[in-house]
């Protein structure tokens, strides 16, 4: 089916996709670990219900639009973001009916919320472990106590414990560097863990990124986890060494439609508004947008080629091919190339195509 | 209006937008030249009512879907890119209505059409002048002559002439520089043309790119113009020098979410989801993923601010706000960025919101 695809189209190996799930899902199990997936990577309601099927009940999204779009399947929802308070009105329809839970660190908006709040909403406070994007420094316990203190009069604030994301083990190309980044996270969360748990018995340490959930065996001190990108994963992901090539569970079909092998390119239809201008280094010093895999007649499972995309413009995505490759390529067949970055690719691509030529919708 | 927006949104200055319109058109006439500017930055039937309101009455698009979207309005499209065969079935549905110009410059592409084509339709012989991304090298005329002869005995293949995009102005820093690449650029086809035109007195010589567009004063040899991104600009096309800061016509209003005074950041909602992950690189030699620019009640018009986008992720915006600008940034408040490469922010944002709240759909 997928091979008879015309545009460039996101497809969706629904099985690798289903045996992520399962996995991730037994790993939080073994560890006895709450497990609160991310949807914003394939943000779909359909595959949502591939989470209900194993048992997940409770999920993360990454805006309060998001929110919406899965409020009719989901009543248990951490927006993993820091608040956006203009967004009040949103938060306030939603608290009605679903567990929604935000993320503090700016006393700003805390005394916004306080006034403005209609419903109980849960908080988590975003603790810094290193990636310097958002959160407080889990060090600076004084202003974590501001903050508790400054909700502990409000009846619509809950606390429930402390949130962070490793993001900083996305720069790393080996299990070592995940696992060093993931046991200082942990390192810091313990600590803030032991410091306030007598006094919060109940409190959650929330933990993200997909690198540590896959690669790391201990997560001791650690009680929530929320990965997102682990579900598809990406030629990302198996670079920083998060999965297996055939765990892999997108790919871009791509037609040829130029060959130009007086400088070893073929031009792609496919381009930046399909795959986004995310880019890894190469070997070579390079920035490599994708990654061409072997197909088969039904899928792919291994990487023999050496081709890549060098380059993107709004819908044109250039190859660079080997000498010894270039043969393979012909005008209006389909290329299979892997997506950099899997969550960008699909909020472009905006549906997903199932090797059985099922098309799934995103929000 | 536009103050009182909740979410990332990409504000649309109608104004400045009908006055580039004019102004480009203007150009057009003034150097005799067709004018078939290029859709796929807008991407919208809405606005290209504008340009129909001035005269406008041929088009350019980037993808058979773009045609299709706006066959409706328009029954004079050239389609910029290297022609998709495995897209027959469309081609030959569009060309029963309207008169569609594809691009050609592979013989693989050549032979198939010309058993599967139904009906006629205009091509034009891609011209490489340097960009190296696609097309026949000009002084290939071995190749041109094959084409043509190849294509001499088909009735549905009707040759319009040569077209070319001087893509390599994209890298340029100043007037100079575009236009140094423009000039050489028309050489190639000026000699073209006067190699073929006693043959093909007809012949067209269509040419592309808003940077050479917006800068030149010397067409002579070109008969029709293809800009784009002019309709927009945005702050590459600032950087480049083909526009003056108050042209730019669109600009993103972005909720501030968190401050992180202690290593100058702002946290914006406004992430590689809503910009893309297009960038310049700064004077600093700092990635840079869109301007902050001055706002006032109405719109924006100059830049004294230094701020800008120097990281995101899917709905982060990370600023670097040098030490004496930060006290103009408050949580829940509003800050305006001039997107990169606003063809592919249009492309993410999926709508405008006009200075007076009006909203535009795109394809």
């Amino acid at each position: 089916m997928w091979n008879q695809v015309k545009q460039p189209t996101l497809l969706l190996d629904e099985q690798k996709c289903k045996a992520n799930i399962k996995k991730m899902f037994a790993k939080a199990q073994k560890y006895n670990l709450q497990f609160r997936p991310h949807f914003k990577t394939h943000q779909s309601l359909e595959i949502g219900r591939w989470f209900k099927e194993v048992g997940v009940e409770k999920i993360t999204v990454s805006s309060l639009q998001m929110a919406k779009y899965f409020a009719p399947e989901w009543k248990d929802m951490t927006v993993a973001f820091p608040v956006n308070i203009l967004e009040i009105d949103t938060i306030n329809e939603l608290s009605k009916d679903i567990q929604l839970n935000i993320l503090l660190e700016s006393l700003d908006a805390i005394y916004f919320l306080k006034e403005k709040l209609e419903n109980s909403v849960g908080f988590f406070i975003k603790i810094d472990v290193g990636t310097q994007r958002t959160g407080i420094q889990a060090e600076n316990i004084d202003l974590v106590d501001e903050i508790l203190k400054t909700c502990q009069d409000s009846e619509n604030l809950n606390f429930k414990g402390f949130l962070a994301h490793t993001g900083h083990t996305y720069s790393c190309q080996s299990k070592e560097c995940v696992l060093k980044a993931h046991q200082g996270s942990q390192k810091l969360l313990q600590a803030l863990k032991a410091h306030y748990q007598s006094h919060f018995p109940d409190l959650i340490i929330s933990y993200g990124d997909t690198p540590s959930c896959s690669l790391s065996d201990d997560f001791s001190g650690i009680d929530e986890i929320r990965p997102g990108n682990f579900v598809f994963y990406d030629w990302m992901q198996y670079q920083i060494g998060s999965c297996a090539i055939d765990e892999i569970a997108v790919a871009m079909a791509c037609p040829v439609v130029t060959l130009h092998p007086e400088r070893k390119e073929v031009v792609l239809y496919g381009g930046a508004v399909h795959f986004s201008k995310d880019f890894i280094i190469g070997d070579l010093g390079t920035q490599n947008f994708g990654q061409v895999i072997d197909k088969t007649n039904t899928n792919w499972n291994s990487i023999s080629r050496k081709a890549y995309l060098k380059k993107l413009s709004q819908e044109h995505g250039i190859l660079s091919v080997p000498d010894e490759e270039m043969d393979e390529y012909k005008v209006g067949e389909l290329v299979l190339i892997l997506p950099i970055h899997s969550c960008l690719t699909a909020n472009l691509m905006q549906q997903y195509q199932t090797l059985d030529g099922k098309e799934i919708q995103i929000m």
